[in-house]
């Protein structure tokens, strides 16, 4: 195991109907932004469980935060923000609401170009508002870490940041608020909480066992799961367990005195920032053809990932490494999400533009081992058409 | 899965040499108590370590916590702190150092009989003073959660009591610092945790498939690693693990959302504070008839765990049970730590004022059915005999 810090400060309300104590968790004299999504928040009715939980409370609305939140919309809100004096955030959403409140956390008590954020990937955060979550959909795990990834259009980057100052007060995680969620982003926050658990477990071996087997048990439940999300959108105990997984999947306790990958991630979004797909599509094209790329450094943890997620017990090495591959493959695929650029009608002329712009974010020496190159991306790339 | 509140804003430190950060850990202007156990911290050069770390902060000592830490000593401490107007515990110890820092951080500020908060289990609890820890025994996960137990010995009465004013602000986790710990106390620690596991999973299905492969993981890591940390004291990894493992066991994470039992813990209780058993020694005692007994109502989750952590997959479900519950005892008694009354000289006349002592303590319906009866207790320790 390696040293680590860990700190998580978050509180956790899990249960249907607990958008009520919304009037106990935000502070009596709060002058509240309410950040939204799309209109679902309003047309499901849960904008107004929350506006009656917040009571006589100040509360203002800030509409339209987009899939891949755009600085360029938060600093609207962050605007409001100041003029009008707001000192308390509420995300209704998914995680981007949450990660563009975040920003906007950061952001309103910034002095200089709130764009530095990103540029420092956040080490220059050192105030923020306070913040609570209402979570609508369960993927990014947002609700309960410091972590945001913020697009800006106009040079189309998707950058990460994080800062101690950015964890959620709280969060209020609600399954039956899942129920009418299109099955698109259902599958798409099952494959973002797999590939979250796996940039966290599958590097090498590193003498962390309980890392190990949490880490396998939330693949395994995702494995379990999944499909009966997709299924039976209403049941609640199934919408519960992926709530709770993909949360855990990245809070930090996994994570926490192990190595860690992200290459994946890095390369996932230069293709949302250039091409607008889906953060789950790009992880789902990229993860397998990044795994055989990479097998030879990460071949213990690939046997066994292979053994205890997937049951594969025979063959060499190579071949169970092999067969977990596809097998994650396969899942993927299982719950509706592509995993070749060519399903998104991306080809072999797109993958220069790419990779240059991932250089350009200086993303040259990424993964575990730091030795995750461009040209080593471009490959992943033309074997992923 | 039911409904739950998380919250655990304890931050964690580990690695090798993490001591040396109490210098940031603690504020500059902190007037701090350190509390110690017996003479081994002082010995092994720990309190050096921690004194040097807290530099030029006023620093006064509290030495004598003893195992099954005591209100008659604690009020001594408690004492201390208001003539001396010191704000700040640091427990250098393990559990019974903790437990005893969390009364004291309570009671220093508590207005009336300090007593009351063993009686009211720390409902009335408004406020404590912050205190960090230096770990240096795995065992009774204290160190990252809101709770404690108190023996009085005027009264024979040991008694659990928690609020969220008792999570540790920070807690220092060295694996070295176990090095030098007798045989005995890594044993009673690998019970200790093991034990905590068992009394939130081994309950009934709640369709709580993360919970069930986080304990199961804990499980497995401590039967893997228990052995070797016992045979090879100075295996940094191993004792790594160990200390892990018995924090995460009982930080509130497995149990959110599950219904979880006790039963063993109320019943060993009694058993420490009558007869002056190690905690550990106790369950280890009673566990295993306290499911053989409960065998009806457990039977799902036996079978769980019989397959998941013990591969015991054949065989009718009771035959699993058994086995499994015999597996388990089988561990027990692998680590050193006996499993029948008769290895502690105790006998079938003890049994009646040990049930006695239960139901003065109102320990009449415990278990996560609320069924397990004195007179099921009584049963359980017969057989245990």
């Amino acid at each position: 195991m390696q040293d680590f810090s860990f700190y998580n400060p978050t509180r956790i309300e899990f249960g249907a109907g607990k958008i009520a104590q919304l009037s106990e968790l935000v502070p009596a004299a709060a002058r509240v932004l309410v950040l939204l999504g799309g209109d679902s928040a309003r047309r499901s009715g849960t904008l107004d469980e929350v506006l009656a939980a917040l009571g006589e409370r100040e509360v203002q609305l800030f509409n339209g935060i987009e899939p891949n939140p755009s600085f360029e919309t938060l600093m609207q809100a962050v605007a409001q923000v100041r003029e009008q004096q707001l000192d308390y955030l509420l995300a209704v959403g998914g995680g981007s609401v949450i990660d563009g409140t975040k920003f906007v956390a950061a952001a309103a008590l910034y002095e200089g170009d709130a764009w530095d954020i990103l540029l420092k990937s956040g080490q220059n955060v050192t105030a923020a508002l306070p913040f609570g979550c209402v979570l609508t959909l369960p993927a990014t795990g947002s609700e309960m870490n410091k972590g945001s990834v913020i697009t800006r259009k106009s040079l189309a980057a998707k950058l990460p940041f994080m800062s101690e100052h950015l964890y959620p007060v709280f969060s209020i995680l609600d399954p039956v608020k899942t129920y009418t969620l299109p099955p698109r982003q259902i599958a798409n926050g099952v494959v973002d909480a797999f590939m979250h658990v796996m940039e966290q477990y599958l590097t090498y071996p590193a003498n962390a066992p309980v890392q190990d087997r949490f880490a396998e048990g939330l693949l395994q439940t995702l494995i379990e799961i999944g499909p009966k999300a997709l299924a039976e959108p209403e049941d609640y105990q199934t919408r519960a367990s992926l709530m709770w997984t993909a949360t855990l999947a990245l809070n930090g306790l996994i994570g926490a005195g192990v190595p860690q990958d992200w290459a994946t991630h890095m390369l996932g979004h230069e293709l949302t920032a250039l091409h607008g797909l889906d953060h789950a599509q790009t992880l789902a094209i990229i993860l397998p053809e990044m795994l055989r790329q990479r097998k030879a450094t990460k071949l213990g943890k690939l046997v066994q990932y292979a053994e205890r997620v997937w049951g594969i017990t025979t063959g060499s090495e190579d071949e169970k490494a092999e067969a977990a591959i596809e097998r994650t493959r396969d899942f993927f695929e299982s719950v509706g999400v592509k995993t070749r650029l060519g399903d998104y009608g991306l080809g072999a002329e797109h993958i220069d533009a790419i990779i240059d712009s991932l250089q350009s974010h200086g993303m040259t020496q990424l993964g575990e081992h730091g030795d995750v190159t461009p040209e080593l991306c471009r490959n992943i790339l033309l074997a992923s058409l």
